[in-house]
């Protein structure tokens, strides 16, 4: 039963490597390699331990990592939905439903329950936690927009109503944060043109 | 005096970006890509949240994540070396040592002194966290190897008594683990060829 139980969390393990291939849209900091979820998701992990000071409310830090490490792993079977793709956007929640169900259910029964309910209120944004992690989320690809000269805001003419509308709750994770990504990234791409008006 | 501690955080987490594009001689699971360090860090961190339980002592998770998330930081500035490259691996702890320096130095004080020692007890291997690090570390790749039948062992000709040599004590992180990894992954490895005896 225990070696049942180790080759489960093995297969699950082996299964999630598939992230080192979905690439995402944003560009890494040297401007030429686009992001991958699993490098996504360690950078995340990594700011919210140094970050985590800045949350609105007080956070549990491993919950949040652990919360990170795996927001994007439905995307082996959904795909990655790129944020201002409106056509995909519709049926993402579907799609991502059932990947969830599909990988959490390799797991142990109590790791498989722990992890799909940290996915779900990832989603639903109401705890301290959830609400930093999507600043968390929203936040990483601005810096690597504005270390890269707006790459991937260039090349998706990215609207600054697109970033404004997305980012509506940002906040809530982060006033300090929030306030911060506007004046030095935000403010800045419109200005030098990086973002559409 | 907040803005500029933001500024030095942040000023971190953009020069580790550099991870993404440290190439490590292991193969991801599709047996076609090289795994670099900020994917390696972050399957290390999904690991340790899955597998804590077979830790010969209990272990702070939280701490052990943060160790794993930076434990190959110092490579941006000191480069990977491969474990059986014997003439790299003598000049491995000085390179280490003064990358440490530079990189844990760009934080605030506090952050860089808190990370600086996580990096010194994951080399000195005292602590159950730094013992079940190791662990993760260690058998990570040979999962890896297995799943893509045994690519990056071939391809350098790696000798068991190497592997066990290097493994002399990850034992002391987890028994259990270390007893699955030598039967489904080492033995195999030897049986089949891709291992040298």
């Amino acid at each position: 039963m225990e070696e049942e139980r180790l080759k489960k969390q093995l297969d699950f393990i082996l299964e999630a490597d598939a992230e080192k291939r979905i690439t995402r849209q944003t560009y890494n900091a040297d401007g030429v390699t686009k992001e991958n979820d699993a490098e996504h998701a360690w950078h995340l992990a990594l700011m919210t331990i140094l970050l985590a000071e800045y949350a609105n409310e007080p956070i549990d830090v491993l919950k949040t990592v652990k919360m990170l490490l795996l927001h994007d792993v439905v995307e082996i079977y959904a795909g990655d939905t790129y944020a201002y793709d409106e056509e995909a956007k519709k049926t993402q929640a579907a799609r991502e439903e059932a990947a969830a169900e599909r990988i959490y259910g390799l797991l142990p029964d109590d790791q498989g329950e722990e992890l799909s309910a940290l996915f779900r209120e990832f989603n639903e944004r109401q705890t301290p936690e959830s609400k930093f992690a999507h600043v968390m989320d929203n936040l990483q690809p601005m810096m690597l927009n504005d270390a890269t000269g707006g790459k991937a805001w260039v090349e998706h003419d990215v609207h600054i109503d697109q970033i404004l509308a997305r980012n509506e709750v940002t906040h809530e994770g982060s006033e300090e944060l929030w306030e911060y990504a506007k004046e030095h990234w935000l403010d800045k791409g419109v200005a030098n043109g990086t973002i559409l008006p």
